[in-house]
């Protein structure tokens, strides 16, 4: 890989689809840090549905990449000069670098620190990082689960409907996935340890499947997608439910889509449902990533990674990963590892 | 009033409507009681909007009152024979008698004790009873409101409702009230110390007054309504709102209708829907009942009664309730005080 900067800058709002050409690669200079900064080599960069929501001008919970901007973007990199204490040269650093090889940071928009010794680095933007954080915030914040208790999950091979998944299984619970296509449905039964699992492309509706696989219904249901998915689960939650939204990646962003009303299920069944987004559990964040890596030690964590090489790819891995046809965690590989 | 014993039985389940020839008064002999039993002469019925589900056999999270049975009903009675050591002759009791005139109990379908130095008996029914304890219920524990905090309730001049809107100020809360029509709306304000109140039979939508009436927007919502109210207020809810499901007397019960769904907005605002019911707090009843009683000593809690004389016009009083014609709780002078 080259030593000179790139950066990837968003061009245009999707209309409403994400398509590649919303991005451009563009050459950078070489950025120089003055007193209290670092200059980050970035090594990885995730992509994550919540990107669709990052480049759309709709009401959403931060403000919108603006266009000619960088786009960004999760990345762990590696300190190569640094004029800030707590940020040697050599550290590997999990921040918010965005769609760029180099960055300039002064730490504010550092997460944390990485143990490289832990598990490879690549970890911190998933299982050890905010996917693996999401997961555990909803399933034991918000839905509170409990031993015996049945978990439902859509997009359940995804990088966190996976950890939504083994957590279950770490707490004690039945998980139930939901997935598309039969290769998503067999990595989550073989590899992320699901009790069942349901591929809600093989028919119209994922009713049937979720009767087989839940017969004394739905306690929790930790939902990515909504629309469809989203009804089926609801006829079938138990008295006392509890159901988080983490993401609507199956519903368009506008107009507001219709459906079957919630108000009386949720009544009859004293249920709740309620929205989250990790960033507002960002002080707990260093916990929980030590509780998942003690999870990982002990061999209850397991992931897969689809990796793109180069930043010039990774347009066209965003566009793949919400299409649905990525397998496992969807990272750009920036840089060498060391 | 008569002493022969009178029932009121169900004839027919409503299709849809809620007729007053769903129901019969019937002759019932003059009950005798064993040992461990007391005959309790019925003061005052409560009519609630539950009973239409009550009567219905949509899935409910009660079974529907059964075809030729007497109706059932939140009552206040007295102890007039006993062999009960609990409940000696002259003992106001609050309990679960129905549409009847004469009820024997073991005192397994008795709520409380009243104490009838404390306000009038009747009160047990709505302010120092189920009522008030709902409001209590869903908006302190459910929508654990906060002072400062904006608070809209629908149906805000009735029996619940209104109890919402004066524990809101009691709370330190900002109280918004949603009525039908401008007496509601004009009780809301100059009895129940409403901030604002909006009368949603003025326009086509309330979104307009809302905007007025809780210009910082809205932080808990008590919803005993659900349809084009509910979606009004979800369309100005805050981050970290919280919306309490007490009713849907706004929607039909089936089919199950649709509307705009809630996914986005709950994941954006971060914000929880939860439906409750106060009959999952029971073991909670008296210690709330003693708190309600100590503001309306206090002179924090002000009532209307909308009052039917005799057990004979109780349906047709149901239906005039279920229409929104009613102005204050609804209750039936089945007997006479003492």
């Amino acid at each position: 890989m080259s030593d000179e900067n790139r950066h990837v800058v968003l061009r245009r709002r999707p209309d409403p689809d994400v398509r590649a050409d919303l991005f451009e690669m563009v050459d950078a200079p070489m950025p120089t840090i003055g007193d209290g900064e670092m200059l980050i080599r970035v090594i990885w960069l995730s992509l994550d549905p919540a990107m669709r929501g990052w480049i759309a001008d709709a009401p959403n919970y931060s403000r919108p990449v603006a266009i000619g901007a960088p786009m960004t973007g999760f990345t762990v990199g590696q300190v190569v000069e640094s004029r800030h204490p707590r940020f040697p040269v050599g550290t590997i650093v999990q921040g918010r670098q965005g769609w760029r090889r180099y960055a300039v940071s002064d730490g504010s928009d550092i997460d944390r620190i990485v143990d490289a010794a832990q598990a490879p680095i690549s970890t911190a933007l998933h299982v050890l990082g905010m996917n693996g954080a999401t997961a555990y915030v909803g399933l034991i914040d918000v839905c509170r689960v409990k031993p015996g208790d049945t978990v439902v999950v859509t997009t359940a091979a995804g990088a966190v409907g996976s950890m939504v998944g083994q957590i279950a299984k770490v707490k004690g619970a039945r998980a139930v996935g939901v997935a598309g296509g039969p290769e998503k449905v067999a990595t989550c039964l073989d590899e992320f340890g699901y009790d069942a699992a349901i591929d809600y492309r093989a028919s119209v509706t994922i009713g049937p499947g979720l009767d087989e696989a839940a017969p004394d219904g739905i306690d929790c249901f930790f939902d990515n997608v909504g629309g469809a998915q989203f009804d089926a689960v609801m006829d079938r939650i138990n008295v006392g439910a509890r159901i988080a939204i983490c993401g609507t990646i199956g519903m368009p962003s506008f107009p507001l889509p219709t459906g079957p009303r919630p108000n009386r299920q949720l009544l009859v069944k004293r249920a709740r449902i309620e929205g989250f987004l990790i960033l507002d559990h960002y002080d707990r964040f260093s916990a929980i990533v030590d509780e998942l890596a003690a999870w990982y030690r002990d061999g209850h964590i397991r992931y897969r990674e689809d990796v793109t090489d180069g930043l010039e790819g990774a347009a066209d891995a965003l566009v793949r990963l919400l299409s649905g046809r990525n397998t496992g965690k969807a990272l750009v590989r920036v840089g060498a590892d060391q």
